[in-house]
């Protein structure tokens, strides 16, 4: 037993997930319980409250939340089906509090059932003869990848489908980009991995169904410099990068006990779970109360191509892969520069021990340029601050992709988001001889069509402005109009802002032409100086939402891609703006459909002066450019939290001012005397 | 004489700006020139293409183009008034080929004219029997900003009038922030020194004349740590943020010759001049053209607040004031970190003798997280580069306001442009007893106002995409239509773009909902993979355009506001998207006008494969955070150049894999342990 008492936020420790799987194997007699989910339950924002006001104020704990498990269990049925259970454990008590069968929904994608699925869709003997009829080069090897099924309504979605795509790895290494090589064979295999349809994918722009089995088509071969991202692979890298080391000599600025973390006046619990993955919690500025917790709670990747099978490419990210499960482990110096701290997670084995998934968060601090400066004319004294930012870093691999999530937070009591997409493109084989253009994708290397998708992101901002009874003011900067006798605009340059409280649930949309604003107030506190309630505004990114009709499942299925800005009221365990269970789900599930709900059943309360919950949809429409190809250099996007009349000034105008004897920066006079550098006119 | 010729995109040297003094002087007779300027004329893109083309081909020279300098030049007339003339300056041949009196235009704001008119308004008789009426606190010390007249159709323009607005410095220190104590006294200053008119502000919402004359409102006093950002001035500051140190040990991975630079691939030209400051020429990656020219072009900062006089306030920051000549001598280590290389300019003095301006632009290297990275999941390799940013800082003060531009070049072949916002609010007085809410601005100290304002940047994109002729293309991603027989989308997932072509000058709006693209592109040069014309785009900053009314002077002074990309057909020396003269102009002079202008005219042609510029508008409604007092936190705003199917894969593909034996990171495993995070349940 660890000899401190984890902090009710702290994820469940190793012997807590033990524990847990061992309250719960009794209540499935003897059967053998394949345990997908051991995570804490979060305690109820109900007894958070006075905890955290206890424990700010440095008083005696007085009630801890019961610390609770939630465990997800699989189970082979009597008819030889899944059926999946969710269980509430009593981690302090050793009982299970609750036990549900989870009817026609499914638990989050089982690596090793999908290891399972390739194993049976490559010993197939339909698929193997598929592939001969490709006469492929002797020595390649054919690749299996097996991605969850996107509902499409064709299939019954009781049982889990998946479909196959398969590519070509045509060096031995194992590491070499098959993804340069997709095939056209598909293959779907049931729950019980059996192969239940094999057939040709379409390789011409109008192609619905692809009769001709062409062999394999020699053309497509291409030159490994183009294809290939592994250094072994590949020619020798550039040798102009010169090495850059970040030093800090009196170490780095954070203190950090336990999850807890303090840094620049900042202070935080870090959080992780097996599908949010990183989280954050009572995240305070100088004492004061800014959010009660921060997570990407989902991101939706449809594909754009009508072709069938493709629109069965649609990947919730979290709700079917889990951002925590498929966290990278980071290693010092290569995804980190400075001085790292890692953070631990602990997910679960099968079997329901503690599975350790070491450096899945990284924690270090980079400078950031200027954070302010200002130069008196008349003195010609300047003034200036370097501006150090803490990143709280972590990185997911889903198949082909990557996405590197980093929370940013300024001594200025900003904070930001930053999500870079990279890793490798997924692919489909094309017809070399096509020469239309192809208008669902663009063509990267000979036969492989990267289609266009989207990355819809939802990240869940759970504010608490000085306090958890928070409001959404909608701010809009408007022209203030020209030759009305009533309104004082004589030169006709005048500006207002014009504010709307929000009154009720619902999703709303950006428009940057009016500068709309969404800050989060607490209306109860009113900034003495300004006159105005203190409140954060968000910085959102602008982006396209979901293309998919609002009729098609991926709409459906994915109810938050439709409006940037989305409110609701707090309820805990609300965590999923796309439901909880995504897979193969059929929809109804998402933010607009609880909202629906509420207002239907009546049970619709005004959000104004509430405890809120600000769901922020951003992403990018990603039409690839061959320059993402073979690997994608990061493409990012940003989204801020920004302090709005909350303190009395420039909260960052006690960092102290920027000087060379603590920068030790060093002057270049390198070449720049040595030779001309044109021909000489002369 | 230096031993080496200048490249023809060098800022001219020293020994040049005395030569052109020389050859202009005796023009003017026994007259004493004013001399504001004296800079490069860049020679003409008609001559400059084949001259690089033998540059980057190392063949000989060849033709050269002559050496030109431009110089404004003020004279005072025989009626006492400023007279503006330009002159062009054969360097090579020691002649004036060309001399203009600009009529009814003026230069841009003179420094010392500008201190002569804080003189004459201090030492104004009816100046100081209004300060009087103020009773003002004793030791406190008047201080008199002189702003350029922003044209509102009161005064004829032909003469130049200066605004002077007054504050108090309570503080002996010189280095107060007088802006925390702005009066409400006004003065206008003609040409000639004379005060022509003294009144007070409004203090109040809807007042239209001040006739109050109350004395100064001691309730304003207020603690020096609010109000302060001098160090001397305020408390201890943070001690928390401890040492962070760049280190590159075998140096920078740029190579400087003269003005060029390299590194990573990149090649181009450092220029600068007084008005646009830093500039880029002939942009080049792998050897390949991207772009001719990169600047900031120009930058508008209209004030919102209706009551005469504040619609005097509206700044042209590079027109009016300069990005060049108000630049900051940047100092090692405290405004740049590592390893630092620094340029310097020249501008002249009033008699035509070159000034040197130290330090004007800040070169250094940048780590910027994870510049790629996959993980094979089937094998658990990672492969991950850094990504290494090569910055171009210079950064400049405008009287309160100071702006921190940056250009990124990254080794992904993208180039970014960064603007960050900074500096002291301009601010206004208000009464301390209005109690309803002033709709112009933000009170962010008793009695002070910081009034909405936007800032207005134009940035000057010249392309040249694999040569001088390019086109722009609006791209869209647009949903298939559902239930049209004519089109496969059976899902109604399916989504493709929809390029158009632009034929004609014009200006043109962002659109995220549409994923509106931007692209210039190069139609002759086809992408052998892809099929598609090489190209580049541009990565907007999202912003709310001018919000004047487009029959107000700010609108018509400001036409580039109105729209946030505009394409124009090059022409030499069109630089200037609100004007060459910008200081008191009465609009006109603006890129709509050219473009109307040359429909008008019967000169417009087809800008489709041409020689095109494109320019982008963006910035800031900024209406004032209490936390932007008294010394604002920097304000990002980013644009970015991407290319998008120019190059044949990744182009930072090459870029080694990041070890910790080059980057040297530490291990934190600090305090961890050392305490209980929470208080014990045990």
């Amino acid at each position: 037993m660890a000899a401190v008492s984890p902090h009710p936020f702290d994820p469940l420790r190793p012997e807590e997930i033990s524990r847990a799987s061992r309250i719960v194997r009794p209540h499935f007699g003897g059967q053998d319980p394949n345990f997908r989910v051991i995570t804490l339950l979060e305690p109820s924002k109900k007894e958070m409250i006075p905890f955290l006001e206890k424990e700010h104020h440095k008083q005696p704990a007085g009630h801890v939340p019961t610390r609770y498990a939630r465990v997800e269990v699989v189970i082979k049925g009597s008819d030889g089906k899944n059926q999946l259970f969710e269980l509430i454990v009593d981690l302090d008590n050793d009982r299970v509090t609750r036990k549900q069968h989870i009817k026609g929904k499914h638990s989050y994608i089982d690596a090793d059932y999908m290891k399972a699925v390739e194993a049976a869709c490559l010993g197939n003997e339909e698929v193997q003869a598929e592939i001969r009829t490709l006469n492929l080069p002797a020595g390649a090897t054919v690749v299996v990848e097996p991605w969850a099924y996107a509902t499409d309504g064709v299939n019954d979605m009781t049982d889990r489908v998946t479909m196959c795509w398969f590519y070509l790895r045509l060096l031995e290494n194992p590491d070499a980009n098959y993804y340069a090589y997709p095939l056209d064979v598909c293959a779907e295999v049931s729950e019980k991995l059996e192969v239940t349809k094999v057939y040709r994918l379409p390789t011409k722009p109008s192609e619905r169904i692809n009769n001709e089995k062409k062999p394999f088509d020699r053309r497509k071969i291409h030159s490994t410099a183009a294809s290939e991202y592994h250094p072994d692979l590949r020619p020798n890298p550039r040798t102009t990068t010169k090495p850059y080391q970040v030093v800090q000599p009196e170490g780095p600025s954070f203190r950090i006990q336990g999850n807890q973390l303090k840094w620049e006046k900042w202070s935080f619990r870090v959080g992780f779970n097996y599908r949010e993955g990183l989280t954050l919690h009572d995240i305070r500025y100088d004492g004061r109360s800014c959010f009660y917790r921060l997570s990407l709670a989902e991101m939706f990747v449809p594909y754009g191509d009508p072709r069938a099978p493709y629109p069965r490419k649609a990947a919730f990210d979290l709700g079917n892969d889990g951002a925590g499960i498929n966290a990278n482990n980071l290693q010092l110096g290569c995804d980190c520069l400075g001085t790292i701290k890692y953070f631990d997670a602990y997910h679960n084995t099968p079997s329901g021990e503690p599975l350790k998934m070491p450096n899945v968060v990284c924690c270090h601090e980079q400078d950031d340029g200027i954070l302010w400066k200002h130069t008196n004319f008349r003195t010609q004294n300047p003034v200036v601050t370097r501006s150090r930012i803490l990143v709280l870093q972590t990185i997911i691999t889903v198949s082909n992709y990557e996405y590197i999530f980093a929370w940013h937070f300024r001594q200025d009591a900003s904070i930001f988001y930053e999500v870079r997409a990279t890793g490798i493109l997924s692919t489909v084989p094309t017809d070399v001889d096509v020469k239309e253009k192809i208008p669902y994708g663009t063509v990267v290397a000979p036969g492989v069509l990267a289609p266009y998708h989207q990355h819809l992101f939802s990240l869940r901002i759970d504010p608490a402005i000085d306090g958890p009874f928070n409001s959404l003011v909608i701010d809009e900067s408007k022209p203030l109009p020209v030759g009305d006798p009533s309104v004082h605009n004589p030169f006709g340059v005048g500006y207002v802002t014009e504010s709307q409280m929000i009154e009720e649930e619902g999703g709303f949309d950006l428009d940057f032409t009016k500068n709309r604003d969404f800050k989060f107030v607490n209306e109860k506190k009113i900034n003495p100086i300004t006159g105005t309630p203190v409140g954060f505004k968000l910085l959102p990114a602008y982006s396209q939402m979901l293309l998919s009709h609002p009729d098609s499942y991926h709409a459906k299925r994915s109810e938050f891609a439709d409006h940037a800005v989305w409110i609701t009221r707090y309820e805990d365990y609300d965590f999923f703006p796309a439901g909880k269970y995504t897979m193969q789900s059929t929809g109804g599930d998402g933010l607009a459909s609880a909202i629906a709900r509420r207002r239907n059943n009546g049970t619709t309360q005004s959000i104004r002066d509430q405890d809120i919950v600000i769901w922020h949809t951003f992403g990018s429409t990603h039409n690839p450019r061959i320059e993402d190809w073979p690997v994608m250099p990061n493409e990012k996007l940003m989204v801020g939290l920004k302090p709005v009349n909350f303190f009395s000034g420039n909260p960052s105008l006690d960092v102290a001012v920027s000087t060379q004897d603590k920068n030790k920066s060093v002057l270049y006079n390198g070449d720049e005397e040595k030779a001309a550098c044109c021909p000489s006119r002369l």
